[in-house]
């Protein structure tokens, strides 16, 4: 019964309809809303929005944690109610209309949003609609499967939509942490020293004033689309494992390595799986999303803490883990993305961050985001927030794509996210390139040995080694460099049969 | 007299000739040396390195702060003594080494060599050589008018070579705050809230067991070769001071703007300059090398305080400085360059970040030191430990080179050091891109509309139009996309005249 969920009972006049409430976002507003990788994004205020848009024709700016569920960006899109869109999203339809020049896409690393808007530089929201499990006694949030920017919008935002999802477990409360660094020149440290640290509240603190409207859902989460690990993520996984393991032999890290960040996505996943069966123990986590792994490791005892931003599980480790969250609160917690992803925090920690490349080149640069130099693919998410700043910024991927056509290791990346400066190790099935302390014509050595399909490795060998004559610290010829991109644009293959 | 410089009796048995210290070197050492943009390097002993490996040959690898004074890495390289080198460097004849694949040279961000050290990532130093003007009473180091990697150097190292440097006026002692980050997990938050913060000590604490041999020089630093303002730097400057201005009027910025941070060089000097003659007051550094603007801004009454890692000042600015160090040292502090450019510190202060830019493209990727995609021209050095974390992250550049030859804004840069993602303004003596909050499509449209020389909007106009046409988040026509760096390699010329 929702009425328990809203403890400060003069709030409870302010429940209405998602068609109500949607009438209060108007045309050119700044939208704040929750919502982190599919989990915890209110649901029924913009699909209510999406329709009125229809009728009522209204252009927003879009900004959340990360991507939506639901097919929320598809149905605004659709309405065409987004003009601007930012920091990340992964919806087919909405990724259509930013390559297409339609809406506008501000790709972001993910910790620096709300920063932006904290000191004005970029446009603080008109409006926060936040999921929620409950309206404390005090008139404060506690948010439902994700933290995201939720805490800052509904903090900085003049007025705040509420959506109760009773589709959430009320026991979710409790599991956040909300922290917001003070505005500058006058901040402090963030006082976190170790991941299970709790330093805020496990509320938003807002004046419950702001609050114009409360609506109630039922509608879940969209369960995680991530896949089971094959043969290739499995070998991937394998290679990293079998580094980790050299660097406790060295003396490097102990077998509880240290915080580990995965990026969302099979193959990470797939990695953080392939530590169920691994000699390490006692393993935490600090990263964005909790994705099924990192359960997997908590029941097999591996794991000890996860920090996160959000949970993003599949429907079966879903039931499992919102069913019994007694089991799980004490190993858990969910902080602000601007905290999980914090520079200042992931170097004092020390993390070992796992990303997903859609591609690097053999000095090492990677490309996160664009497909062929110039179509959006999601975003950089929180990769940049952890890769410059992480102990070991390890990069992984597949070595080909599109049943060969493709080789994810080329002559010069089409887009950089991430340059040779912020990339310590490389990972694809074939093997595992260690660049600390490398030289780019190093570099190129152990990416072209170790990472590269054998369908490729003559043509970079030859690439390299013209390249190496022709000179300079990071060789390239330029005429040549990105003839890969090229012709995959034009003939559908990377190497042109001869 | 040198015996006053060394306070702890015993060690005067450790002075010796720095031919006889160099014989310390062995072949294959990893050495860690004093000097951070031509200030405070060991002089004697590394020259005579250079002659000793003429006739017994050697090499090492070679890790400082940043660039050496007084023609080191030249004579180093001269004299065969160099297989690696680490992080920055600004010498002619090493720089050719480098591009001819015969120095093996690694490009870092400047904040982060002592970390991989720490952890053993990268080797640890077998030796150090640090400058000091003095050693006091327990045997501890009082570096000279650098810090840089002095101190973790001295740390790690198992043995330390110290050079006195009567050139320095002992009064230098005081100057600095030594602090080092603990070894991680157990690293609590770095203490430091304000730019005049002190967080440690003013000397290095070192086991003085450690000290090998105690060499005496009396070789100056090598003045600043930073050339005055012209006509471009000041309308680059003038562009900036508007830019500020603008933001004052917005309530963004106060008229003390927010801790500074100015790279090395002529362009960035002269915007540091253009401040005496504004409006604001009050200003602080928080900075990797402060220049001769650093201390027109005190002495004109513009600037409270400063912090840095280095000093580097042309002949005239040093004599009044170090001639009247009591008068600016309750001004001044010279911090370890982790400090000085902790991405912690960055964004906690809420740093302005203002960079030189080699290049940089119509989406605001940000070439900062390859030429032509392939030649080393100095390093990243600390642009990017500041931009990445920066409150505004601001680079420049004068719109053409070569006599106009040369675009500075070109389609795409044909190397990456700072992406889209940490780009936030951009200026030229034509003009100022504010790009915080824009898609790639409006700030390709800011920056041709006001970065780029007119000799080259019309084709930077075609090319962007023509890529829009064919879509794309971030537009591009692959096939054209580096054909102006061809041109400038084939024809000497990026435009080819039709």
């Amino acid at each position: 019964m929702y009425r328990d969920r809203i403890r400060l009972s003069y709030l409870l006049e302010k429940v209405t309809t998602a068609a109500e409430a949607a009438k209060l976002i108007k045309d050119g507003m700044t939208v704040g809303m929750s919502g982190f990788t599919r989990a915890g994004e209110a649901k029924a205020v913009p699909k209510a929005l999406a329709e009125l848009a229809k009728t009522s024709p209204r252009k927003i700016s879009l900004v959340t944690g990360a991507s939506l569920g639901n097919d929320l960006d598809k149905q605004l899109t659709e309405s065409g109610a987004l003009a601007r869109r930012m920091p990340f999203q992964v919806d087919n339809t909405l990724r259509k209309a930013i390559n297409d020049g339609k809406v506008m896409f501000i790709d972001q690393h993910l910790s620096e949003t709300v920063e932006q808007m904290r000191s004005h530089q970029i446009k603080v929201p008109d409006i926060a609609i936040i999921e929620a499990v409950a309206i404390t006694e005090e008139g404060y949030i506690v948010p439902s499967t994700s933290v995201g920017n939720s805490a800052s919008f509904a903090t900085q935002a003049p007025e705040v939509i509420i959506e109760i999802n009773m589709a959430h477990n009320a026991n979710l409360e409790g599991l956040h942490d909300i922290y917001i660094p003070a505005n500058r020149p006058h901040r402090g440290p963030v006082p976190l020293i170790n991941v299970d640290d709790r330093i805020g509240t496990p509320y938003i603190q807002i004046d419950p004033a702001k609050i114009v409207a409360i609506v109630i859902s039922e509608t879940p989460d969209s369960p995680s689309t991530v896949t089971p690990p094959d043969h290739e993520t499995q070998a991937i996984a394998d290679n990293l494992i079998a580094f980790f393991k050299k660097e406790v032999e060295a003396g490097r890290l102990t077998n509880s390595l240290l915080p580990l960040q995965a990026g969302i996505g099979s193959i990470a996943n797939a990695v953080m799986c392939g530590l169920i069966n691994s000699p390490f123990h006692d393993l935490t986590m600090y990263s964005e999303v909790l994705q099924d792994s990192t359960f997997e490791l908590i029941d097999a005892g591996k794991m000890t803490f996860a920090s996160g931003c959000s949970m993003t599980l599949s429907s079966g480790c879903g039931e499992r883990v919102f069913g019994n969250m007694e089991k799980y609160k004490d190993k858990l917690v969910l902080r602000p993305q601007e905290i999980s992803n914090l520079p200042e925090i992931v170097r004092r920690l020390g993390i070992i961050g796992i990303n997903t490349a859609l591609e690097f080149d053999i000095y090492g640069n990677v490309n996160s985001t664009h497909v062929g130099g110039t179509k959006m693919m999601n975003g950089i998410g929180g990769s940049g927030d952890f890769a410059r700043n992480a102990h070991t910024a390890i990069f992984v991927t597949k070595s080909i794509a599109k049943g060969g056509a493709i080789s994810s290791v080329v002559p010069m990346v089409s887009h950089v996210d991430h340059n040779e400066h912020d990339v310590d190790v490389l990972v694809t099935e074939i093997g595992l390139a260690d660049l600390r302390g490398l030289a780019p014509r190093e570099r190129a050595r152990a990416i072209i040995d170790n990472c590269v399909h054998p369908d490729f490795r003559d043509e970079l060998n030859d690439y390299f080694e013209r390249a190496c004559a022709k000179g300079g610290h990071t060789p390239h010829i330029l005429r040549e460099a990105l003839q890969w991109h090229i012709n995959l644009e034009e003939t559908g293959s990377m190497l042109v049969k001869k």
